[in-house]
């Protein structure tokens, strides 16, 4: 039964999310089909093609092991943009003060955006800022909207994956997820967990100027995880998936604490992290590309593309079964990003 | 003494604002000086210049006489971008929803944002929801960033005032504030105070075409006021103002309310009105354009540029005196857009 009122479900990026943006959201503000919703709408004008974004962060707690919610936002609008193809180029920045947040607080979590900007190459062109009485919000949020522009002619997107894809991805998953967790809750899981926060442009750049057309599909796996994100491109490109278990990079501190808090690290938050469909000529060239960068030392080949058009998700799981994969159900970590 | 923790006032866009904006955040986001912030960043990349723009709404309440926070977050940033001079093009959406919130509301919202974008000519081409506890904001902020185009090679911009300029303004002013106010607080302002929210850019795009280079500021006057816009305006251009108060267009219903409540409609927030300043001799012509136009009905000349530069705004009273009218001191009305 759908619920007449806004739940946190609605927030988790999974199930519940689709279902808001399916019924109530995108055929009011968009009417844009599945299959054409990406992390970043490509815009002709003039000729030229331009990458178009918006994120709002909302995380907590504000500062986390590995980053904040200023770094954050810029690397997550970079990469929303990344996803597309585009070169990012221009940041807009939309602060939601509480009354009551301390100004060196904010100064920290400003400092932080501008090294993220500068690190990523992105300028913040646009500002606003608003300031809310005491228990209207929750510290800070920031919403952050980008600009990117094409340097190629090539399309990237949900809807490109084709039979026989591989199935990349640059690093350990779950990260950003257990971090955020183990400061919201002041867990002791290992001090080894950090959140993997970064932009990911460059490695994009090298990808495309590597394989070329060979590259299909690029998605960050944020709310949802890798799950989420897979089912996606499965729905969008009418494709079969089939991940191997034995294959998907976990770190071990993660592993672990999702073992004793009953989380599967498919389904936690990522932010530093992208999932890329490439053709299985350009699959170990893109592997091998991938673990030459900085973001993709940890990087392995975990799926492909099978030769079924029902948009499933299949895990081939270590002791050879095959499990069915699904959109994240309820909300396995509220306010992760 | 300046404040080590976030108050209301920071959020009013008037002097505290632009302490907050100088002290803390610009130095850290864009080094921007302030005689080249405008309401929209124009940038230029490939030989052609677009303008971006962002604003979050934390209205408070939601729904209020005359419209609602869905129309005033694209009415919002369709005028900021309209105020660069450049045709409204795109939007991105970014939604904060509070635990709790009713569906029935959100579809309300949304439904006011589509309408307001096909009357605006907009397209929502990107979005982002988040969900957050019950008591971790405010039912509902909407943050939109817009993306426009210029159709013509005019520079239009805060710090282009001249001596000698007229300022006009294109009807009553006070309207949004009082209705917002009136909502909140359930008082009986008498029922015809409603909110102007409207989109301005039709009525932009008629003055670049009526009088050309002659049209050398626009801005909308929405936190703070005419007053602080104008003061704005004065120290982008370094130039001084003079105001005659017998000009100004006030709804008898908004001068009764605000003199009961102690209120100064200079100083009320605005969401469909813009200043424009204008060479002498275009400003008769200006004025024949705006009163032809729909949102452009109740328009007058409020003033001039005089031949000082010291960044002063003056009003011209009704008796004859000169008084030296600031910036928004404080927070007079939180919330309010």
């Amino acid at each position: 039964m759908k619920s007449d009122i806004i739940i946190l479900g609605h927030g988790s990026g999974g199930k519940l999310s689709h279902q808001l943006l399916d019924d109530v959201i995108i055929p009011r503000l968009s009417g844009l089909p599945q299959r054409d919703q990406n992390d970043a709408a490509v815009l002709t004008h003039g000729g030229r093609r331009l990458a178009f974004t918006t994120d709002s962060y909302v995380v907590d707690p504000i500062f986390f092991p590995g980053g904040d919610i200023g770094d954050l936002a810029v690397n997550g609008t970079v990469n929303d943009l990344a996803m597309s193809g585009a070169r990012p180029l221009y940041l807009s920045v939309g602060l939601i003060l509480e009354e009551g947040l301390p100004i060196v607080d904010l100064e920290r979590i400003l400092d932080s955006m501008k090294s993220a900007a500068a690190a990523a190459g992105v300028t913040i062109v646009a500002g606003d800022t608003k300031v809310v009485p005491r228990g209207k919000a929750d510290k800070i949020f920031i919403n952050t909207a980008g600009i990117g522009v094409f340097d190629h002619d090539f399309d990237i997107r949900g809807s490109g994956a084709r039979i026989g894809d591989k199935i990349l991805v640059n690093g350990a998953i779950g990260d950003h997820g257990m971090a955020v967790l183990a400061g919201r809750e002041g867990l002791d899981l290992h001090s080894e967990i950090k959140s993997d926060t970064a932009p990911l442009h460059e490695l994009v750049a090298e990808l495309i100027a590597g394989i070329g057309t060979g590259l299909h599909v690029l998605r960050d796996p944020t709310r949802g995880g890798v799950a989420t994100t897979l089912k996606e491109i499965a729905l969008q490109s009418n494709v079969d998936l089939t991940l191997d278990e034995t294959a998907l990079p976990v770190n071990e501190a993660v592993r672990g604490a999702c073992a004793i808090l009953g989380l599967d690290p498919l389904y936690v938050a990522n932010e530093g992290k992208l999932l890329a469909l490439v053709a299985p000529e350009a699959a170990e060239d893109a592997l091998a590309l991938m673990q030459r960068h900085p973001t993709g030392k940890g990087a392995a080949i975990i799926g492909e593309v099978s030769d079924a058009s029902t948009g499933r998700v299949y895990l081939r799981t270590a002791i050879g079964g095959l499990r069915a994969v699904e959109m994240l159900a309820g909300e396995q970590l509220p306010r992760i990003c």
